[in-house]
């Protein structure tokens, strides 16, 4: 918890109601002690989301959690389709428009975290401060043509890429086969950071290459940072500097 | 101060001396106060970087400040590249290697924060939900064919794109090039985020589409998010959906 922000331990704390999936309730569970918990499995996210919604609809203040930053992967986008989809008005917290006066209205604060792409890459080194691409390796929502496009583009020009749920359980082949389209564009020493659980219980964090990289210890929580061509490994880390022609002068 | 995560916080509060550029620095006041402060203009990075190691290696615990996060396009790379070129040994905090006993040894943590790209996301709704690519604008030591290529190939590839550093007093052409580019691949009412200052004062958050958008307001404390072909905007917000397909069923 000590990667939690300010704001976010106020808008916790200032809550009637806190609604997540389970793990990640149970990850703040001396920061909610009280307080009305509506908690479901993995799947289950538009239910949980609709569930908020009519909460918050019902008058009380209501903190959807994720793991991570709520806007990266996660449920922010669901909460604004699904009150979309329901007709159900939306404002910004201070917002100065004028509203219908018999429409549904929700303030809505999306409050950032730090995602798994900074913890991971802060446990790595710097392997972000230059380009990057985030590519979900999940073909559950995604077909994976389009996905496949995605890291062919990315790695073609250059980027350092972040691949999101890169294995689960069901699905165990995309991270093969995705370092077989890296290694076409990519040299095989290019450094791979593989994180998992960054800043949790059971942290695991390694640094292979793009050749010795392997996915025995990948799952649904780890995420894998591929180097661009001018990222490299420094004894423990991994990092990439900030330019490609060198204008300044370390001596 | 509120989107300090309490790591951040106690870092600063334990350090003996915080280096930064003057800016980020003045942010922080109330939290050093008392400490010694190592503080230069803008284009002195590398100076402020040899300065921290020089601290550090004399024993003093060491606080090298950016904005955002540190490993995002800022100070957290150059720490490492300087480290190597200088040939001094760097561990992570609690690192368990054995070290030569006559070299000089730093150890080095990179605190997450939250960077631009999810405080930006955050005030504008949740665009970056699904994959995204991140590209710096500068073309001060990167060549602006290389930036230009990045272009292509994420708009190319339907990725939400983060633009970091898109404008500053002597570059002021590249964002309407890139607009120009991102036309050919995206239609003209994509959704475009432009937020200024986010969460510090001043902040500005605007949605305009790629057919309206302008470079007026736009500095180097902007970050610019293009939505991809499904991303859209509600009210007054700008989201991407999870899927492509949808799966899930809201009613």
């Amino acid at each position: 918890m000590d990667n939690l922000t300010k704001r976010a331990t106020d808008v916790l704390s200032d809550a009637d109601v806190v609604v997540g999936y389970s793990t990640y309730i149970d990850l703040i569970a001396p920061l909610i002690a009280g307080k009305e918990i509506i908690s479901t499995g993995m799947t289950r996210e538009v239910a949980r989301v609709e569930a908020a919604i009519e909460q918050a609809l019902a008058g009380k203040s209501c903190a959807i959690v994720s793991s991570g930053d709520s806007g990266i992967y996660a449920m922010a986008g669901l909460v604004f389709e699904t009150c979309e989809i329901k007709a159900v008005t939306v404002v910004a917290p201070g917002s100065k428009k004028e509203l219908p006066e018999d429409s549904e209205v929700l303030t809505v604060e999306v409050v950032p975290g730090i995602p798994a792409l900074c913890s991971g890459a802060a446990l790595l080194g710097a392997p972000l401060t230059h380009d990057f691409a985030t590519i979900s390796l999940s073909d559950l929502l995604t077909p994976w043509e389009r996905i496949e496009q995605r890291i062919e583009a990315a790695a073609g020009s250059d980027f350092v890429i972040v691949l999101y749920n890169p294995k689960s359980k069901k699905r165990t082949w995309q991270l093969e086969r995705a370092r077989q389209i890296l290694l076409k564009h990519r040299d095989k020493n290019t450094p791979v950071g593989i994180v998992s659980r960054a800043m949790r219980d059971k942290q695991n964090v390694e640094i292979v290459t793009l050749e010795t990289m392997h996915t025995t210890d990948v799952d649904m929580q780890t995420t894998v940072f591929i180097g661009s061509s001018t990222s490299s490994r420094y004894l423990e880390f991994m990092y990439t500097p900030r330019g490609y022609t060198r204008k300044y002068d370390i001596k």
